[in-house]
């Protein structure tokens, strides 16, 4: 069995990241610029923004997270994107989600330029994903996309199983591994909420995505032996020590690791391979535009 | 088994169009009007056409056909797209595929406004489609949902198999029959030309979606008693007739009729619910409009 270590992996890409921007620094250009707004002052945005700005100093990149108050109308938030789709300075422009209640996320989202759309939420992206077309991907499957690849996990005529079907794993995650691509090819199936049989179409699967944030809900006896399992989830559960919690996966890692052939760590697997995808997009957007 | 009329049907969607369009010229309103670009002389595309602007006539829509030679560049047929795009007499703008080789089919469709796009081939309106937004759906997909629905097929926690992944009728059906929606909630397997056992992946379909375009792939051994299967093959195959040829289906369709509870007949299944479709679409966009 192999643990797919998205952390040491996330870390070799951010040196290639970070390689690639001293070239272009040393060659007199400026450096990718990420923007990312937050509005109102959720204490798990802070986090992530937080994140964000830190990967992008450990390569190298310019962040600037821009700031608003709850109270922040729709208007002048659509405002304000419209002045960074045009800021040529500005490679990248994401928006922390959830925004406050009164503005509409989707009307949003669709405002940023899909070219300096990193997060790959605007539709336009999704629909050239889908259809094979160059395209942002959204962080999480592209990062598990990339986690596949740099381990070699086949994948070509293999049986998929995905669970789960949001738009931002499942569904994206569904449409990549069938593409005539690789990694990819596969003969996917998709599950949720509404599925029977769940069980027996897992112990089918050659690979599992489980992305259905139900803690610790693919069991040993749901896994054909050798198969290989990615951990999207990652819950808070109550536990005894310093912190109060620790974070779980959907899938029962100890039972799980000792039938698979491949498996993620949650924490360590697809979160930092999460993280590390938007700075690749964000190099992407950069190469794409010339800066 | 009951016999899914995709003639019968399409037949009663034109009556209800044109009761819309009736009472639309009633207020004193222009009708709908749908615009078809056809470049060249290809003639299965002269046919296709043929048939659009019929279909218009028929529900009460204006239509135009504008004709350039195959010569015409690339740069002269985005130009026409963008006064077309701005023009608020068309309602609904397509491109008739494929065009001349020198030109760009992927530019000239990413040139459409979206809104007018009643094709459903932008790639805004697929990445809407997959996520659950309100979106032009291409022609098939929306003929075959709005079919299984006017036969109150149903779909919630299915097993639906896709035969085929193209990006105009395969991969559609599969983000549509996953949505939450009806029809949909269906737990959906997407095979294609490198999927294994799809025999054995068929068997336990409750839906079978054939979109391989491979003239009767689907046998009777293949199909569990009382499915639904839906035939989206159409090839012409010699034959010892008058006009040479006949028209088949992915389906055999005298030995699986015998099981199915619910089958398409090829033609007269599908073919008339992607032709009444973009009817469908075009009449959407004008209401979206106001005009």
């Amino acid at each position: 069995m192999v643990i797919l270590d998205g952390k040491k992996i996330s870390q070799e890409i951010k040196k290639e990241i970070a390689e690639t921007v001293k070239s272009i620094i040393a060659a007199g250009k400026p450096a990718p610029h990420l923007a990312a707004i937050l509005a109102g002052n959720d204490g798990a945005s802070e986090t992530y923004v937080g994140h964000k700005e830190k990967d992008c100093h450990e390569v190298g990149f310019r962040s600037t997270v821009l700031r608003f108050p709850d109270s922040i109308s729709q208007k002048e938030l659509l405002s304000e994107i419209v002045r960074l789709n045009s800021d040529n300075e500005i490679t990248g422009l994401i928006v922390q989600l959830p925004l406050p209640g009164h503005i509409s996320e989707r009307e949003v989202i669709e405002a940023i330029n899909p070219d300096k759309d990193v997060d790959g939420f605007h539709p336009e992206n999704v629909g050239r994903m889908v259809m094979g077309l160059p395209a942002f991907v959204s962080a999480t499957p592209y990062g598990i996309i990339e986690l596949m690849k740099r381990y070699s996990i086949e994948t070509s005529g293999k049986n998929c199983v995905i669970l789960g079907r949001s738009n931002i794993v499942g569904r994206p995650m569904a449409n990549l591994l069938s593409q005539k691509a690789y990694p990819g090819d596969c003969t996917i199936t998709v599950c949720h909420s509404k599925s029977k049989n769940i069980k027996g179409i897992c112990a089918e699967a050659d690979i599992i995505v489980a992305a259905l944030g139900v803690p610790e809900f693919l069991s040993a006896d749901m896994v054909k032996e050798g198969a290989v399992v990615i951990d999207v989830g990652i819950t808070r559960v109550k536990a005894d020590n310093k912190s109060g919690f620790r974070l779980v996966g959907d899938v029962k890692f100890d039972e799980v690791s000792a039938k698979a052939s491949f498996i993620t760590p949650v924490p360590g697997g697809v979160g930092p391979m999460t993280r590390v995808a938007l700075l690749k997009n964000t190099l992407k957007s950069y190469e794409l535009k010339g800066r």
